[in-house]
């Protein structure tokens, strides 16, 4: 598994986060309208030939594979094609995460897109965020693996905002227990421990302060 | 929790989803096109500006909240914003779920968007598959929830054709166990198994033969 060196300075991982925030978050907005729309049916495929001359444009010069995992001499991370955190990744909410002194924390909103029962995030959603916050938190030296994850759902998750929070609680060797929680405004919906593992080949190597999932 | 009942005939439900089938996989492409595009940054915000006019444009008429968990008289599952299956959620792979005398199954693709380690699938994202395919699977006679689930991540899930399955192995009153793996095209690459919940509500309720999540 390789991960990229981005030899850039700070300034222009910030002015490149510039460029691509609004295009992403403008995408994000059409998943959404895509699944709300009720115009009429006859109006959707001149729709659909519009987005398809953009995709055409952007495709005419692209990398050949993913995005890749990368990051800058500062140990910064790009993980801009990631699926939870991504900023050029329509998919990921994005999850924003922010380090403590305890732990990581992240406060997102999850509209339609992520809904699974009517009115509620989609437990799978709930166990993918908990995943990428219980491995940021195990990450604070090396980035590392899921090894097992386990989620219990105390109640539903309603869409809206909500913070995600996670801490390491033990550590051994190359394992790290960690554990998490999803919450709404009236408290903790569903909550997470899960077992990390940093790979053999990172001990020795740079302190990498972020987990790719 | 309310489903809602959509009064149309099977039929009918296969033309609205010729209609809007496309219209997804074009904005799949987009989210794709947007991770990997290298066209010159000043191309961008003419991109931009094209995909809000689309917005702009879908969103003249549109439902007020999410799209919720739709079922047919004859209870076909249109949980069409669903994050996992849903035909107008471009952020679904989708997974088209076939049921099965031992279980259910889906074969999928996972391309760039479902990216967490360099060239892998996020982990977070297994879970999120494998959470929906054991509700599947345990919902065989009416709808349930996740009450606990456990993946192991046996090795890195490489990016491409994947084969996810899940089976009941318990059950017991309102409470069913259900196992499932994800494999690629050498085997097993990680494993889940899960409590699921029938709600009081749905026993005495019509038999769905599909889960929301």
């Amino acid at each position: 598994m390789e991960f990229i060196l981005e030899d850039i300075s700070e300034a222009e991982v910030a002015r490149r986060r510039a460029v691509y925030t609004p295009l992403t978050d403008t995408v994000r907005d059409l998943v959404d309208a895509v699944i709300r729309t009720e115009v009429p049916e006859e109006d959707l495929p001149e729709a659909r030939r519009r987005i398809a001359e953009v995709v055409a444009d952007l495709r005419t010069r692209q990398m050949d594979g993913p995005y890749g995992v990368r990051h800058t001499r500062e140990n910064t991370g790009m993980a801009w094609g990631n699926a939870v955190i991504g900023v050029r990744n329509a998919l990921a909410p994005p999850i924003d995460v922010v380090h403590a002194a305890d732990g990581v924390r992240a406060d997102f909103t999850l509209g339609a897109a992520y809904e699974g029962p009517p009115g509620n995030v989609h437990g799978g959603v709930c166990a993918m965020i908990l995943d990428h916050l219980l491995g940021n938190a195990a990450s604070y030296e090396s980035a590392c693996f899921t090894g097992t994850i386990t989620v219990k759902y105390l109640r539903p998750t309603r869409l809206g905002a909500l913070t995600a929070q996670a801490w390491v609680t033990e550590q051994s060797g190359r394992k790290r227990i960690a554990r998490g929680t999803i919450s709404d405004d009236e408290g903790v919906t569903c909550e997470a421990e899960g077992v990390f593992i940093v790979p053999k080949s990172a001990v020795d190597g740079p302190s990498v302060r972020w987990s790719a999932g």
